[in-house]
């Protein structure tokens, strides 16, 4: 039985994530027992929301604790296989954690095409994609003419929001933390205009690149740049709530937006959150569309690759400080 | 010509409204134009969002001047008609303002059968039940066996809200300013519980009549009764944002609630603004159903009156106190 690296949660971090809040250490031998699989993980993707998961009851994961090892979803190669329709060499995404190895019930896994990119398959036909593509369509419903603005643009799901929405002939302004992230959103990803928030004239600058005001904003951070938007909604606007990046990182939340809930009453303005967990039952309409626009070169998905299990702390933390564009993958 | 008493805004409120904001003086005489009427206004109806309307371009009124005649809606008699269909001795529901006469083009005036107790008409059958219903019903979508909450519900909204959610088969619980309207609700209007948000222990009181948590909140304060109401919601529970009373009564708002957005996304909840002026081609159906909710006596609407023109300053000033219960009324 080959060892297990794992990274453990060292110690829940108080204000914002080190890497010293992790450790790497060897795990005990696994082996699956009657209707389980041993899996390999191939490769992990990292999301800003996993850092609510370390912020206690508050968040949607339950409180964290440590010495354990960090959740996160990876692709996996079954190494051994005691559940039926399951093979040796069988490619799945599974909830693996931050390890080399982990087991399985094999009835909940989903096996994916062996052949195509893990980086894909845990991007934009991961839950980073259908995310983007059932909280705009679904949420949001944005129509052709309207403006669409989404926050961490160049995130794992605000570089697919941003696309999706083009395609649906709507004008497309991202907010994003440098100058280099919005010349990328505007020269290769087709966002007709970007904003950077860290900039002073930040307001002013979001003020000029919505002249007709926003018709649906989708939010992934709050705080500030949700502020600045409210104050910017169309009447019968739209706020798509998918994340609040803004907040994560500490363990002291601030207030909410001012405007909370005179805007919303003045501009009979609509908010709404949503996780995409609610609209599972449709995954695989949605991949195959996804996938669909990929091919015809209507949708270009970005990822920033990590390698080997101990980046993965350092790969987290760059992702919370804006280091990462698109989906942040980390390659085993 | 007859003199024309006003109530006119003496300065625009920099704190909490008082009396003094406000002064009576002798207008000009008035005649109707041709396809105009003269109208002698019978009662007035003051509703807190009239505040808001005090503190300049934040709100949906537009900006405050000093030295006008303060508005508002008001039932009113037509004294002299030069307008086709409207005769004197008609009675309409007219933008009249806080004055003894005033003039309106008889195209966009809303006749109303002269039977009807203004009170009736200006409340229930005007702004404050459309909004309750509409609100509730369209926005909030309850649905039997729900639990709702309604803030500021010994209101003119408030009251009403209650009484039709509890008529849809709800659970419905009020938040009030004082034990005397939480008994109000309790003992007269069929609210299943009430809690005093001034009681210094009403975020457990609020916990604790809210079991089985909250799936329709209908937010007529914002602040922290909304910032409570955020950490009890329902998945997929939905806030009827209807009106800010918390914060009309200052030139200083506060903050937004805490958990905006962070609790939107982790319970899947809705949070819609809304005005009733949006609804205004379903307003004949609406104000039939409500009457013939009265007349089985499973609606009781409340109307709290003041007499005299000059009554109308201190009106608005309890009315914003919490010292009145339903409708708040001045008869002239």
């Amino acid at each position: 039985m080959p060892g297990n690296r794992q990274v453990v949660i060292a110690n829940v971090p108080t204000g914002p994530l080190e890497p010293s809040n992790f450790e790497v250490r060897e795990g005990d031998a696994l082996a699956p027992g009657e209707g389980q699989v041993l899996c390999r993980t191939l490769a992990l993707t990292i999301g800003a929301g996993q850092r609510a998961g370390l912020q206690g009851s508050a968040s949607y994961a339950g409180a964290p604790v440590s010495g354990v090892v960090m959740g996160g979803t990876g692709i996996a190669r079954v190494e051994e296989s005691r559940a039926p329709g399951l093979a040796a060499g069988d490619i799945v995404v599974a909830p693996t954690g931050w390890q080399e190895l982990s087991v399985h019930d094999g009835a909940g896994l989903q096996r994916v095409e062996a052949g195509i990119d893990p980086a894909l398959q845990l991007g934009v036909l991961g839950t980073n994609g259908l995310t983007a593509y059932f909280g705009l369509l679904e949420v949001g419903r944005p129509k052709a003419g309207e403006t669409v603005v989404v926050s961490a643009a160049a995130g794992s799901v605000g570089h697919i929001v941003g696309q999706v929405a083009k395609r649906q002939g709507c004008r497309v302004v991202g907010v994003a933390g440098s100058d280099e992230k919005c010349q990328l959103l505007v020269k290769e990803l087709g966002f007709d205009e970007a904003v950077n928030y860290k900039d002073p004239g930040f307001r002013a600058a979001f003020k000029a690149v919505t002249p007709d005001r926003i018709d649906v904003y989708f939010d992934n951070t709050g705080g500030d740049i949700l502020e600045s938007a409210l104050f910017r909604m169309n009447l019968r606007g739209r706020i798509v709530c998918c994340g609040v990046v803004s907040q994560y990182d500490t363990s002291n939340p601030g207030p909410g937006p001012r405007g909370v809930p005179g805007l919303l009453v003045n501009n009979r303005v609509r908010m709404e959150g949503f996780l995409v967990f609610d609209f599972a039952a449709r995954y695989g309409e949605a991949r195959r569309e996804l996938a669909s626009w990929i091919e015809r070169g209507e949708l270009a998905p970005r990822v920033t690759e990590f390698k080997g299990l101990e980046a993965a702390p350092r790969a987290f933390v760059e992702l919370l400080h804006g280091g990462t564009i698109g989906t942040t993958i980390v390659r085993l």
